[in-house]
């Protein structure tokens, strides 16, 4: 057999998974979106039989040896070419997954299926002690799992990379203190500023149908397509890339506040941008034809979120408009009082619902006790008291309750260790992106004020989205901006965002 | 191995089957509700996979082995159980299936995928010689799949079986041809006869939104749940029942016009309430659980549209609802002058179009076409001839265009020969069932007078629907009547009902 034939084979075997996947993704989507309440437990049968058999056809030892026999042959030469790429990311994919016992796995599910409904109890009813069984059980799940993987360094690794190919705790760790740090002076500049903008106005009566229209123009004019895409309304906001001309993305509306559906469609238009720019046509199914990381998938979105949409240019051109649709409530607002208000830093107990100068806070104190929870250092049961000093230092405000502190997320019910760095990653990966765009396109900020975002798309499109899998998120970020990942363009552009707006 | 294991092993590859069916099923609603356009190649990619991987676990030669273990044990020996049962239909399933050479499927396929395209652009231009080789190919496939399967008599019946299991045409040509005549004195009564109903009522405004809250009220009360299921909006309207507590109807709304959406509606409805009241919970997967045939299908949707939503006893409690929603269109309508204008009869050329009194020559007329273009008694290039003058002849109007005759209906273009006769059948079944329930439940007519369905509903769940598999249709017809199928009910009803409305 030729390296052609058998990388053929492994390219249609990939392939093959990747659409059964996409099933999964159409299924998924549904589940969240229109599919009747009764039908619940026949849609979980159903996923589960599909990711047995994508699982199934993906470990089969037949793939190894296509790979074994790939990765001796010319084919691979070239490490920047498709079938490199492909080679080199279906290996390590292979190995990871071949690597898990099934009993481990099927343990895992079982455990962090119980474990998030009794998650949901103890959040209600702020019962931490309710939890702490589950916690403990969940993280015992997860060193075996780091275990069964391997890792050099900590266990963390391992987990890690689950969610950020290749990124390493060390790599990391040093960025997320600096930056903690500096957010810790930043907030303590905007508590003392002396102008402080009235956020009252996002609170105002913003109609469902009219933030509908809106949004929608807004995704359309960062080149969202509403030909191979959707928009639709979930309690919980994602974005879905089944494959080539479908990506879908949802949200949600408060009829008593702009930002929610606002910036949540941004968000997830950015995501959408990235799964409609990669090349599926020619690469679906394959690492050529995927998004790098979380991190990198959270680069895209919080770039057209925060960089664009919480722009003072981008509000430059779509304040008018704003105000055409939303005539009752915003007809009154000048623009640097409606760019203030949709920036308004406060800190606040709720993850989710943090701004963006917080926002990394909140996953900062996260990592830092995920570390140690996986080596042993912190015991389960003391992480209420760890998470609650570190908050207080880092917000300078109290946390009343679990429920508003350590029990707030649904990750660690769900065995999800080592995702939350991914927010931060993403932060960090969209202001040094953004920082090059900036230089590229010398005039971008005016093209925002004309209501003009193909420049910025088209960069990364050329810069990011068209390489799929080519290169890892660190040599990425290298790549298009010279420079490893640091945390001074996220801290730079929020300290002159919030310098102009706070006047410090 | 026990023949209880052999049983366990054949339903466990039966329920994996069916749920790659069900997954279909979800992407070809999706498909045809809110997929984006750009996902059509993708989601054809999809379902192949799904579609294949199902056929290939179907037709696993370990099926053949357990069938034919099981054939010899005790646990078929009651012919009625849910085990004799299961046993029984799987292994005609897999009979057929594993007779059909995959070249042969391959070439169905590609030809019907080409002659849909071209019957489109056929039809557009009325232009039968553009159509008439891809008929002969079409219709030549159909004779090697008749092959394929075998057959005793004609090769029509190995076709009718796909979507009739059972029957044949000896069975059902007589009743057809006697319906055919009756039908025709039926037609000529009508024309002849002193009322003429005003069916202009049914095209004033009706507003799409207050259709919608009508529409799906009716289906409400005829206990269709929209916990378990949904209704949405497409071109060609369907139900699907993907699985337990998963069902889907849709329609679509044409605001001059309340016919289409309404009955529309209570049609899919009545093909819900049967998916809803097979036993799914317990036998989804297996013949258990699964509907009968088309025809008997049918014969729950026109039951729900025709026997009880253009009765007038409906009506008697429904009229005041439409007319409490539609308000300014039906304000001024007398019971018996919306009863008659639902009803009017007029022969026209477009099959679904037609009323309740055509609508079977339609279909009697095709039945009559495809047995001997089968045969190759009657050549493709002689259809339209063929058509035009048994048309004059059953509805006393001549075919001014193909367009309008021969060329009007998808199915030959897509490969399903012998699908028709299902239309005609599942009338037939329903005025027989019908007149049974009315006689098991006498005061049937005033329930539904006062808004209630639900004797009717308990009766078809107890004689039908609970059933799934466990009698053929012919054999369910006779034991639910006690008699063979006949075409005297389905004359006797419209008689009546059109003799009430027409004064004759």
């Amino acid at each position: 057999m030729s390296a052609q034939k058998a990388y053929e084979e492994l390219i249609k075997r990939a392939r093959e998974v990747s659409l059964l996947v996409s099933c999964e993704e159409v299924l998924g989507w549904d589940e969240r979106t229109y599919m009747p309440r009764g039908g619940a437990a026949h849609r979980a049968d159903q996923l589960g039989l599909l990711s047995g058999l994508a699982h199934e056809k993906f470990v089969d030892p037949r793939v190894g040896e296509l790979l074994g026999k790939l990765e001796q042959s010319d084919l691979v030469k070239d490490a920047e070419s498709a079938e490199a790429v492909n080679v080199r990311e279906i290996r390590y994919q292979y190995n990871k997954r071949t690597k898990l016992p099934k009993e481990l796995v099927e343990e895992i599910t079982r455990v962090t299926t119980l474990a998030q409904g009794e998650w949901v109890v103890a959040r209600k009813n702020s019962d931490f002690k309710h939890f702490l069984p589950w916690l403990e059980k969940v993280m015992a799940l997860q060193k075996d799992k780091a275990d069964a993987y391997g890792y050099e360094g900590e266990p963390y690794n391992a987990l890690l990379d689950d969610y950020e190919p290749g990124a390493t705790v060390d790599e990391i760790a040093e960025v997320f203190t600096n930056l903690r740090k500096e957010l810790v002076v930043l907030l303590g500049k905007i508590k003392d500023a002396p102008k402080k903008p009235d956020a009252s106005i996002v609170t105002r009566d913003y109609g469902v149908d009219l933030q509908r229209i809106f949004g929608e123009s807004v995704a359309a004019s960062f080149g969202y397509s509403f030909t191979d895409g959707r928009l639709d309304i979930t309690t919980h906001p994602f974005c879905i890339g089944i494959g080539p001309g479908d990506t879908r993305i949802t949200t949600r509306y408060n009829p008593k506040r702009i930002n929610d559906a606002l910036f949540g469609t941004m968000h997830e238009a950015g995501h959408g941008l990235y799964e409609m720019g990669i090349n599926k046509k020619e690469h679906f199914g394959t690492p050529m034809g995927a998004s790098v990381s979380l991190g990198i998938h959270e680069s895209q979105s919080r770039m057209w979120e925060n960089q664009v949409g919480r722009s003072r240019a981008f509000w430059v051109y779509f304040l008018p408009q704003a105000q055409r649709i939303f005539k009752e409530s915003l007809s009154d607002v000048k623009l640097d009082d409606f760019y203030g208000a949709i920036n308004d830093v406060k800190p606040s107990h709720i993850r989710v619902e943090a701004d963006e100068a917080t926002y990394n806070l909140h996953i900062l104190l996260r990592f830092e006790l995920e570390r140690p929870l996986l080596t042993g250092d912190l015991k389960p049961a003391d992480v209420p008291g760890e998470w609650n000093s570190r908050f207080k230092n880092y917000f300078g405000i109290d946390v009343d309750k679990d429920a508003n502190g350590c029990l707030q997320d649904v990750h660690w019910s769900a065995g999800y260790v080592g995702y939350f760095p991914t927010y931060t990653l993403g932060n960090l990966y969209a202001a040094q992106f953004f920082a090059k765009a900036q230089k590229d396109l010398p005039d971008m900020t005016a093209q925002f004020e004309g209501g003009q975002f193909a420049g910025l798309r088209n960069w990364l499109l050329e810069n990011i989205h068209q390489h799929g899998q080519r290169y890892r998120a660190n040599k990425l970020v290298e790549r298009v901006t010279g420079k490893p990942l640091s945390y001074k363009p996220l801290i730079d552009y929020m300290t002159a965002k919030f310098g102009e707006i706070y006047g410090f």
